[in-house]
Formats: structure tokens, C-alpha cells, sequence
């Protein structure tokens, strides 16, 4: 009986193969993704080895030179999807050793002098999450751009407020849509947070131990235009899996908030509420109803919340599991944290793109006004005319079905203070935007700057 | 500057293709472990369709034959690892269904009339969950027959019983493994509680709310080889999620068992106690150390433990947060459904396989006791006397120094209780081994048979 | 500066009272749940003792019947609260020592022969989890019970069934309420399943390894009414941690089933929908807000099971970093494992209470329907005239504003196959309960004549 | 049968009661901690009423100056353990309004006006948050300068460094040390940055859509010490749960941290290892073995961080599910946050004594090196003179067993470079420390002043 036989036969072989298969797990695929960063790295590694002072010197300025150059060369295969990562190299760092030492001879053989697979792969990891995060950065500051000009677009169109979801008080498009505007700033600001325990150099820490050699990490923390050195080689080891949980932790932060969005979206869309509607693209048909038009990029950004939530379990378990030094369990944070990067930028984008699209309905949004959300209202205008708070709150109750539906839009008008449906301050949101994008661009140029040097050499 | 922007091509690009790549997510890949599933599944329904009392029939009985046929070869394309998913299908059942109304024209169209994607899922799952659960619940009983066999072999030697991770009291290698053989029996039999969940048939449900025509759940139910169908329409859909998250539940705890076993290893394979040693083919080398050779298989079973559970948690949080009805949000329950049932059973075979060739060391066994040890049995050899056991625990504490190192061997030789290290049955292990491979080769019989019935043409 | 100090006052003192506040924990408080299972067990131990083959006993059958007295006039004082843990005491195990050897002398000392306080507190938490997991069950048929009852009530009444959230097909309250009733029925099942587990008997296993006294488990454990004794010692203190995280897991399914009907239910009776309301008793004001009823109930069964599922996390993540033997870690898994019990309790007896006052709207739940929501029947109906499925799906769906708003209550009576609409088998449900209600009952017998046994002195 | 009822006595009562014990949850008894919160809020919010421009004033500048005395006595009751919050109250809010108009009348019923139970909620844990966050951080700066302490002391006493817990390469005690002293001080920056985004003023968002009354929300900001007011009045409100979440994962990174110092500890204070002791004041004894002393205040440690990370689970569930706007469910986001808060501080307090105790143990660490941990340096010693690193490390591979044991000490004294065990820069982690405690003297005497200020009467 073959039922079920073929999708084993990855994990169901002979014991060495199953040993294999089971360590290596997702590398060869994974790894792919590191391919550029394992070259910047490596770039660098040699550069300073090249001018570590040893006689005779580990490499000459020449062979580093060569180095540079055929890294590059990798660098530029990878981009093009034409690097190849073997199975008997089990991962990239030992692909690209393998590749510089057939093209190199002798010179690729002492590329890994003075590191360890460990430091490697944690700088790999750094430099990838760097890039990585100011993406990440740019594409939440546009969706928190997209929020506020939706706010800007319908700032004085009434809409019912709510708590327990159930309607409360006069509120408007503008105010809902800037509170989350806020709430992705302030998500922003955790992924700066993030951004700034990554900019730390591990390279050099070997397997968390140093090297008896006189390598100067400080030189390849600058050339790779980190901030500084991690300072102990132990911890520049041992903050494997922590930087990715506390990184996936920022990430979860970020989801959460973008699941909350795409909640009341999918609510406020409902045909009963009609308050709100996606764009065309982004709904779904069924395979049995002829007649549905389902927001699936909105439920899908709710589930994949869930989804970036339980990678961070995970890595905190893992890591909570590990002893001291390095563990090879740490390897296995790789993949919840690639995983968990793609998947909450691919949110983000697409998130964004939903509300540059969507638009609102002005008459859906005003007709479902009714008495009882004027109740407040009508309690603190008693209160303006000098009855206590709390005998103006119960008179209002006691007569709450005579309250007449008010002018939802002289209602939202009324409230001037601060950050309220007339006193929100756009200019304040698109300061903050702008101040994130001036830190993102100048990260990026920073960066980009030192890679090009590497890969010219050093220089 | 074209650094970092390879690995987003998937992910960046036209609207309408990221909406395509954020919805479709990883179902092409995904899919292909579901095909057999959805031709069993799709033979009989059609066989039910042949016979449901309608006029014209909505099948012949030689239309069914034909659907059977074609399903049947389908199937043996899919073990071949020949069944293409084309990205217009966007998943399996969408492949399926293109191929057959290819090769048998309207007859292909008819399939899937009275059912809906939803309930097509839902029962591709548990098709697959049933024989992937009947394999890894086999490797399960291996695994704890594994654990037998090495407690029996070993069963006199003694060996410090630890509390706090400290030195405690006597025990013996035997006590230590048959403990994990009886956690494994006890996780099996959490895996039969959630085969039985699973074992209930949820076709017919259409999208959840049944379909106007006389439709044999029944029917189905049996053809497919299931104790029932689940009855209320609605819950068979509402049930996706769910009986993902029943397992992921039930896989955790397993998994959990095995990371503590893989730890315990770790600690009696250090140099420092030299307890134990794992079979070469397990541990692996070091890239800067000559000297390594280290138990990866044993860290990465204690990484995957927490995966698996992280994966249970992201199916319990997209639950908790959909409402009732099918909601997409429960499409991203599958990749961590599948992901974990793959990981658990790597997890068990491989370290079951180790288990099978793990040595023990009585010398080194015997050299770890000292008279701390076997304090607590001094205190009951007063209490035999007739001493209150408060007064003969301050006794011996209060002269804990003069404490001389015993016979360990003769230590556990002692306890003959229930249970102990000289009361243990390991029959009564064998016995529960052989019941949990009677039920599995039952079911494996009978779920077999009635696959071999349906591609025969559901006779 | 006196502020934020008076809540420290518990947490910040000498470093002794630190360490001491530290370890002991929440442990005078919760261990009052678990006095009158510390009663219970202490009397099987001191029968078995008493009936132990040694020269001269350990207890004369006089001093077992005294003990046993006095544990149950200490059982009862607990029942009335008045039995006291003090702090010197550390917790309920030796404040019941403490109050046995004051009252009885030196037969107070040795009813701590043969065990360890590992194997006691093991035993007490499987006692409490067996009474309180029978309470549990009752109040889970009652839920079920009631889900039952209001689905005959509204049996034939039409409602908008919905995928995706959206209006998708006919469907009826008959069938949105069993459906719940159904995976309450489950998740009961799920309850039976770790009740089984819990159902076996640590006492004997002392620190894990057992005593060289000869002790009969097998009679400790059938006096307290356990179907058998765990056997190997070792396990029966490993498995603490692990018998908390199962029934946690089994409580987290319960607690997400609930949080789906009571977000259902805070869907339904929006005034946007108006479908059902709930009895006023369950609803609450707000401090501003005069208009407010809020279903703050509901809300609080959603959140509450994001309680019972973190502690479920807190518990698996416990057992996952602790090596083999008993690790006071597992101590920490006692303080989620009560209140994890009670939360899951309360949440199912009020959701029960608010079912059964449950109102549902027929005219609101009527209106509800256009004609969009017969798409599905449409197509199907071009089925059942010949046209293949596919191309009926297509001709609808391209005419679906000519689609004409049919009468739902005959909708839902054409859906006669098992499961549907019209074909709920209601005595399905009320025989599951009755059957769930028969294993109660017999549990709750079994368990309460062996403790009456005890209090009566063994006999 | 009584048995297990008593402590049902809570939850199980009529319907009503059980509504109220359900909805009030422990609000009674967390919320003492929030009184003083409380107070404060409330006078800044008294003397802004007093200074809003309507006429009549709601509060005349003398009513004002009255209500902060009050508030000022209730505070100062509340430090005594002497303010009481009565079960009708259902929460400390309402029990300071029922004091404030006890004893001021009229004047306290106006105490309400302009705000809601939502922004005061919100306004007291952030104002708790501040300064619990600010005692974390001290402690936590100890704990650091205990580590660096420790590491000082003992900066030359090699120690043997592990991968995968087995021995890899020569380290030293004082690179174990600061490695955790840098991983405490990273986590330190995560609490400065929840510090920063805790440090805005909710006040005046009323129930999360402001009110129609011309309130200061920048007055009470800059009145409570706050950087800045929460701009949008929504998103004031719906930031409750999510700052808890951003709270509750930066104290989880610091728990994991605590954790896996703990769990270095537990491992090399066996007698195998005997590398370290704790102070004997740490440990605790056995029940029933008289020879014990355990580290459980290490296995809390281990077992706290779970706990920790559970409660994170909970409130990000929570959040997950709960639509935009205020709902009950956030309620339950204070009960893990304030247990949260206490568990870390108990525990990073118990761990800065600890390390502060803990005793290194030359001999032994030394004992622990053989040939094998210097294998990498031998062949990095080849590569000094020349060789290519990948031919040393198979040369040293090749002939292992020939590996002499070296000197430790001059192993460690040759790695020289940045961050090794011969270049730990102890002055960097002082400043470190040093700027740490600068920023949280600065955020307390603000803080101070601003409550001083207020309880003036705000002058």
C-alpha cells in the first residue's frame, strides 16, 4: 500500500541519511537568503586580517584584495538567483568557502582563520536583520502614512464610537483612523529599539571564546558600519536567539496592531455596517457561492499575527531551554525569525495598500447614529450649566429614551481639546513619519556606503 | 544599489501579484502533502453522488467508475511525485478538479457538485491526519520500546537518582528509562484520544450549511472508512482549527517528553559524568574546533519540542480570535499542522534510532555515589527500628558527615515495591507496547481497505 | 518620598525574608485548596502503613484509626475554613503534620514514613483534579445541555449563515447552536481523556525512587478509588508539571470554544444585528456613559481563555527547561494549574446561565436575508436539472443581482440530509449528554464512598 | 458529601453573585496597588478642572486645593495599608470618589466630570508603571554591577568554555560573568524603551472620544510629569493592553536572561563541576532526605521566567482578539502585569544577592581542562606560522589524542584582543551602570516633584 509513502521520503531513510536530514534541516533552502550579508561579512573579515599585524601576515593586502572581489562576484550571483548552495555543503557559509577556495586555491582556505562558523553566522544574521528592519521600517512608515491620509481624507465624517463594540459616542473617520496611525508610530518606535541592539558587531567572538591572535575587532565593526562591537566574545555568542526574540517580539507588536486594523475593517465592511469598503482586488471569491466577495487579505493578516506571536513562543522557549554558550538549538531560531521578517513585511505592504485604496461611506457612517450615543453629550452639557458629574450622568439615565438624535456632525465638532475629533493634529503624525524616514535613509546610506568600500576592496 | 533585493522578489511586486502571494502563501508547496487525501476523498463522493435518488443523476454509475479510475491514477501520480499543482490552480483541489474535467470532460465539472472547498479541506485533513497519526503513533510505540529494551539491558545498574539536578538517592538505569518509556505510553495514549477526534467524517458540509439535495453523509462516512460522520453541518467546518490544535496539542506534550529525555542525555553524556554515550553517527564536528563532537540531534529535539508547541500556539490564537462560520484566517492552521506532525515524527524516529544505540557505562555509573546518597535510607533503616521517621530524618542530618559510602548496587536491590528500582515489570511495559500496535494495525487494515475499495470504483 | 513602597513591603526585606518570600511563593494560600486532599491521601498512607509487613509495625491499626480520625476532623475544619496554614508551616502538607503531632504525639511523626512531601503533593494535586474535573465535566454538560434546549427552541428559525464573516447561505439558529453544542461534546470528551490520565496513583513514589520499606502502592492507590497505581516511581514525580499541562491543554480547547460563542454572541446582539439578546443580569454600565449595557460577561470568557491558554504556555515552557527528577520549578506549575481549574469553571457555569436565558428575534433574524444569501441554492438547483456544477456556479454568479430574496424558512427546510438544517438530530445531543452525565455520576460514587471509607478509618 | 466544596464558596452562588464575582474578578485585591496611582491622577485632573475657562468653573480654585488634600490623606492612608475598597465599590476608583464625596460632599461628585473610568484605568498604570519601571531598573542596574562585580574578582581564574555544554575552549570566570553583565544591560536598554513609550499622558480621553468640555490634556501631562500627552484620544484608550504587552516582553527578555544564568549556575554548582557555590542562605532542604540542599531559588528563577513569558501570551492573545475601542477583555491584561512587574523585580533582587554571595572555586576550574579544550588554539598556532587555517584544523583533528594539557591560566592570558578574556574592559560596564543610574535618578526626582507639587494643591 503506497498511500501516504511519498511525502516521507524525505524524513524516512537510512539512520545517516535521517541524522542528515534532520540537522541540517531547512538550510540549504534558508541559507539563501544570507548569501549577501556571508559575503559583506566575509569581506570584511578579510580585509582586517590582511592588515593584522603577524609576520608572515595571514593575507597579503593583495589576496585580500582578491578576496573582495571574488566575493563580490558571489555577491552578484546571489542577487541574480544563480548562487548554489550544494547539499554537501550543508549551508552557505561552507558553500562560499568552498567556492572561494576552487576559484582562490590556498588564499579561500584562510578566509575562516580567526572566526568560527558562530560569529558568522551571527554577523550574517546581524547584517541581514539590519537591511532587513530598515525595510521593514519604510514600509510601516508608509502605512502609517496611508492611515493618516485616509484620517485627512474623511477628518470630519462622523462615526459612531465604540467600547465592548457596541455603540458609545460621536466619533469620526479621522479619529479612528489616526489612533492607529499612532499605535504604528509608536510600533515604529520598538522596531528603532530593535534596530539599534542589532547594530552591534559579534565578528571576532570565534566560537564565544576569542582567538590567541591579535585580530582587531573594532576595524571590522567599522568597516561593516555597525555602531560598535558586541564587547564580550561570549555574549556576542550567547545573543543568538535573543536578539531574534526580542526582535520577533517588536515584529508580534507590530502584527497585533495590524490585526486590530484588519478586525474592525472586517467588521465595519460587514453589509449591516456598510461603513467602509476594500478595494475590489483585495476580496476573494468561494468555490460554492456564486456570490461572495470575501476580505481573505484581511483575515490572513489576523491569522499570520498569530503566526509571528507563536514564532516568538518558540524562540523564547529555545531560548529559555538553552544553557550557556552556544547550543545548537539556536540554529533553530532561524527560521521563526526569517519567516517571521517576510511575513510581517509582506503584511505591512500589503495592509498599507488596502487603506491607500479604501474608501468610506459618508451617509452608511452618519445614518447609524441614534439617540443613546448623544447621552454623554447630553450629561456633560448639564454639567457646563454647574450640576455634579454624577447626578448630571444619572438624570440622563433615568431619561435616556427621550434623547434625540443630535447633529452627529456638530457633535464631533464640539470637541476642540486636544487630540479629540475636532483638535487632531495631522501635521503631527506626518512629523513623525518624516522623522522616521530621515532615520531610515540615513541608515541605509550609512550601510550601503560600507558595503560599496568593501567591495571595492576595502578601501 | 541591488543589496538585500533578491529575496524580496517573491514578496515585492505588482499589487495584484502580492495579494496573489499573500493569499495563495505556501499552498502550492504545501498542498502536494494533501493530493492522495483529495483523490480518496473525491472517489467517494462521487460513488455518493452515483447514488443519491435524484433524476436525471447527477453521476452514472460508469461516470463514478470513470471519476475512480481517474482519481485512482491521480493518486499514483502524486506517489510518483509526478502530480503537478500549476500556480493558476492555486491548490490541490483546484488541480485535481482541472485535471479530471481534462481527461473526462463535463464529467470532471459534476464533482463537485454538493460540496464546497470547505468541506473538501476539512476532510483532506483528517484523511491525512489519519494515516500520519496511525505512522507516527507506531514510531511512538518504537520509541518506547527502545526505551524498554535499553532499561532492561541495563535494568541492575545503579545510578544516582537526582532531585534539583543534585544527588539524592539510589536508582538504577533501569528505574531512569522505563520512567520515559511509561511518559511516552502515556503521550500515546493522547494521541489515540486525538485520532478518535479525528476519526469523524465532515464531507457533506459544504460550506457549512449543507446543500438542498439528498446527499448520503452516511454513506461517505463509511466508504471512507470513518466511525461516523460529524453530525451538525456547521461544526464540521467550525471544527477546521480546532482538530489541527487537538493534535498540535497532543504533539507537544510528546514532543515535550522527548526534549526532557534529549536533556537528560546531554547532561549524562558531559565528560563530567560520562554516564552514557550516544552512537557517533549522532553528534557532529565543529568548524574551528578539532576537538568537537557534539550532541546536535539531542539540542535540535529540545528546539523542535518548542517549535511544535510555538505552532500550537499560533493555531489556538487564530482560533481564538475568529468568530464562528469558516473564516480564511484557519487556512494558515495548516502550514504548523503539517509542519508539526513532520517534526514530531522526525523527532521520535531519531531518537528512538539513538536510544537503540545508546551504551551505558556502569563503572562511571557506580563511581558518582557517595554517602549523601544514601542518607534517606538510613533514615529508614531507624524508622524500621521503630525511630519516628521526624526524628530518624534529624537523626541522620544532623550527622550527615559520618555517612559511609554503601553498596549502591545492593541499595537498589532493596526496594522491591511496586514500581521500584527492584519491582519494576517490564512486562507489563511489552503489554502496553503490543496494545497500541493492535489498535494501530487495525486501523491502519481498515483505513486501507476501504481506500483499496474506493479506487477499485467505490464497490 | 513614601510613594510605590507599600506594595514592596512583602517583596522587599532582609535577604532571609526575601528568600523566604521568594520560594514559598502564593503557596499559604493556595495550598487551602488542597487541604482536604491532603487529608484524604494522608489516611490511605497511614492504612497502608498500619497493614506493612514489618516487625515492630510502623502503626498499629489503633494508631491508623486515630489518625484517620483526626485527618478527617481536619478535613472538615477546611470545609468550613477554618483550618489554619501558618507561615512557619510553609504549607498545607506540614501544617496537617504540624496539627497530627499536636494532637497525637509521636504518631503525628510517623505518618511520614514511606513518602516524601514529592509523592504527597503529587498525590493531593491528582485527588483535587479528579473531583474538581468531575465538576468541571457536570458543568460542561450543562453548557451543552443548554445549547441543546435553546436550538429546539429556535429549532425551525431562519438565520444568515455566514463564511469569511459575510452573509453566505440560509442557515437556522437550531443549527448555529448545536454546532456549539457539538464542540462543547468534544471538548468534554477532551475532559474525559485527561480525567483518565489523572485517574492513577503516585503515592509511594516518595522523591522518585521509591523507599526499602515493603509498601503496597497497589492498596494505597485502590483505597483512594484510582483505577491503578502509576508504576515506576520515577514517573510519578516526573509527571508532575505534566498531568497540570494536559488538563491545562483540555481546559485552553474548552476555554476557546466558549470565547467563540460569547464572540458570536457580542456579534449578534449588536443593534446592527439584533439577532439575540442576552438577560440583563449579564450585561453592565459604564462610568461616563448613562446609554450603556455592555456584555462585559462575554468579553471577559474571550480574555479569560487567553488566561487559561498562557498558563497552559507558562506550564509547558516550565517542563520544557527542566531536566529529568523533580525541579522546584514544577512547584510553580501549581499556581496555573488552580487557577486555570476555577477560571475554566466559572467562565463555563456563567456562559451555561446566560445561555439559558438567551433570547432570540425571529423578525430581526428573518430580515436579515437578500438575495445573495441563495446563490448557492440557486446553482444547485440548475444541478439538480443537469447542469454540471461549475457552469451553474458561473451562470449565477453572473447574475446575481437578478437574484430574487426567496423565503428563508422554506430554504432551510429543503436542507433534510443529516446534519443540515432540517435533518438535526436533537436526541444525538441529549444522549451524548446523558451518557457524559452517567460517567459523572459514577466517577463522583466511586471516589466519595472510598474517601468515606478513610474517614471511617480504612475499613 | 461535602468534600471540595469550599472552595467553590466564591465562584458557585446565585446567579448574581456569580456575575459579580465573574466581572469583578480580584479587582479588589489588585487594586490596592493602583491607590496611590490613583490619588495622584486625580489631583492633576481636579486642578485642571479648576483651570478650565467655563462658567461657572467646574471647581473653584479653593474646591480644587481641597480635593488634593483629601487625595494627598488618602495616599497617605493607602501607604499605611489603611485605605479600604469595599466590595460595593468594585474598584479603587470608585472607592476614592465615594471618600472624596464622604467627606467633601458636592465638591466630590464633580471629581468625575470630563474624564472616564477608561482614562483613568489607563492614566494609573501608567503612573504605577513609572515608577515600578524606574525601581526594575535600579535593581536591575544592581544586578549588573554584581555581575561585573563578580567578574572583576575572579577576571583571571580560568574556566573552561562550553558549546553544546561540553567543554570547547579555554575561557575564564570573568568572561563567563560580564558576558551575562552585557546580556543584563541590553535587557536594561529594553526597559529604558518601554520606559519611554509609557512615559505619555492618556488623561482627558475619557472613554477613548474625548468630551465636549474645553479640558488641558497638555496641563495634566506636564502637572503628572509626563513627556507628553497620548495624542489621539482613541488610541489613549486602545493603548491599554498593548503597553502592558510592550511591557510584559521586555521584562520576558530579562526573565529568559535571569533564566539562563540560573540554569549556569544550577549546572556548575553540581558536585561534578563544583566550580561555584552559592551562599548556603540560597538553598533549601528535603522532607525526606536529610542530606539536601537545593538551589530552588535558581529553579524559581528558571521557572519564573515561564511564568513570565505565559503572562505576555495572555495579554497578546488578549489583544489579538479584542476589536478597536475600549472592551472588557483589557481588564484582564492588569492581573499578569501587575504580577508581571512583582515576579521580575522579587527575581532580579533574589539573583543581584545571589551573585553577590556566589563563590568561585580556583582548584576546581582549573581540574576541569584537558588536552582536548586546547585543540583549537593549537591549530590556530599553526596558523601563525603559516598554515592555512582549514589544512591546521585537520592536522590538529588528525592527531587529537596527542594534545597535551597547557597551562590555563596562560591560555586565557594570550587572548588579547577586544572582548576576550584578556581585553574585558571592566570600566566599560561600569559606565555602563553608571549612566543607567543617571538616567533613573533624573526620571525619579522629576517624577517625585511633579507628585510633591500636587499634593500641594499643584501650586
Amino acid at each position: 500500500m503506497s498511500t501516504g509513502e511519498q511525502a516521507h521520503s524525505t524524513t524516512v531513510g537510512t539512520i545517516d541519511e535521517e541524522i542528515l536530514a534532520f540537522t541540517a534541516g531547512k538550510d540549504l533552502v534558508l541559507d539563501h537568503q544570507l548569501t549577501e550579508a556571508d559575503c559583506i561579512g566575509s569581506a570584511a573579515h578579510a580585509v582586517m586580517l590582511s592588515k593584522m599585524p603577524v609576520t608572515p601576515p595571514v593575507l597579503t593586502k593583495e589576496e585580500a584584495d582578491s578576496l573582495c572581489k571574488e566575493l563580490a562576484r558571489i555577491q552578484q550571483m546571489a542577487v541574480m538567483g544563480e548562487f548554489e548552495i550544494r547539499p554537501e555543503d550543508q549551508d552557505v557559509h561552507l558553500a562560499v568557502e568552498r567556492t572561494l577556495t576552487e576559484r582562490l586555491g590556498d588564499v579561500g582556505k584562510k578566509i575562516h582563520t580567526g572566526r568560527s562558523r558562530n560569529d558568522q553566522v551571527a554577523l550574517d544574521l546581524r547584517l541581514f536583520a539590519k537591511e532587513r528592519l530598515l525595510d521593514l521600517m519604510s514600509d510601516t512608515a508608509e502605512l502609517a502614512e496611508s492611515l493618516t491620509l485616509f484620517a485627512e481624507k474623511y477628518a470630519d465624517i462622523p462615526m459612531v464610537g465604540r467600547t465592548h463594540m457596541q455603540p458609545a459616542m460621536p466619533s469620526s473617520v479621522g479619529l479612528w483612523s489616526t489612533a492607529y496611525a499612532e499605535a504604528v508610530l509608536e510600533d515604529l518606535q520598538s522596531l528603532r529599539h530593535v534596530y539599534t541592539l542589532n547594530d552591534q558587531c559579534p565578528l571576532g567572538a570565534a566560537a564565544g571564546y576569542g582567538v590567541p591572535l591579535p585580530i582587531d575587532r573594532k576595524l571590522t565593526s567599522d568597516l561593516l558600519g555597525f555602531s560598535r562591537p558586541i564587547h564580550n566574545v561570549a555574549h556576542a555568542i550567547q545573543s543568538r536567539g535573543k536578539l531574534e526574540y526580542q526582535i520577533l517580539q517588536a515584529l508580534g507588536q507590530l502584527m497585533i496592531t495590524l490585526s486590530r486594523i484588519a478586525q474592525d475593517l472586517m467588521i465595519f465592511t460587514l453589509p449591516e455596517f456598510g461603513y467602509f469598503s476594500i478595494p475590489k482586488a483585495f476580496g476573494t471569491g468561494s468555490s460554492i457561492m456564486p456570490n461572495k466577495n470575501n476580505p481573505d487579505v484581511l483575515e490572513l493578516i489576523r491569522s499570520k499575527a498569530a503566526q509571528v506571536v507563536g514564532q516568538g513562543t518558540t524562540v523564547g522557549m529555545i531560548l529559555h531551554a538553552a544553557p550557556g554558550g552556544y547550543n545548537r538549538d539556536l540554529q533553530d531560531a532561524k527560521e521563526p525569525f526569517l519567516e517571521g521578517m517576510a511575513t510581517t513585511r509582506a503584511s505591512v505592504r500589503i495592509l498599507s495598500r488596502c487603506i491607500a485604496g479604501l474608501k468610506a461611506h459618508p451617509d452608511r457612517l452618519r445614518a447609524a447614529f441614534d439617540g443613546g450615543v448623544f447621552a454623554t453629550d447630553a450629561a456633560l452639557a448639564l454639567v457646563a450649566k454647574g450640576v455634579p458629574f454624577r447626578d448630571a450622568y444619572h438624570s440622563v439615565k433615568d431619561s435616556l429614551e427621550d434623547l434625540e438624535n443630535e447633529d452627529p456632525d456638530r457633535a464631533i465638532g464640539r470637541k476642540k481639546h486636544l487630540g479629540a475629533t475636532a483638535g487632531i493634529s495631522f501635521g503631527l503624525y506626518r512629523d513623525r513619519i518624516a522623522a522616521s524616514r530621515g532615520f531610515i535613509r540615513q541608515g541605509r546610506e550609512h550601510f550601503h556606503a560600507a558595503v560599496r568600500r568593501l567591495f571595492a576592496g576595502g578601501k
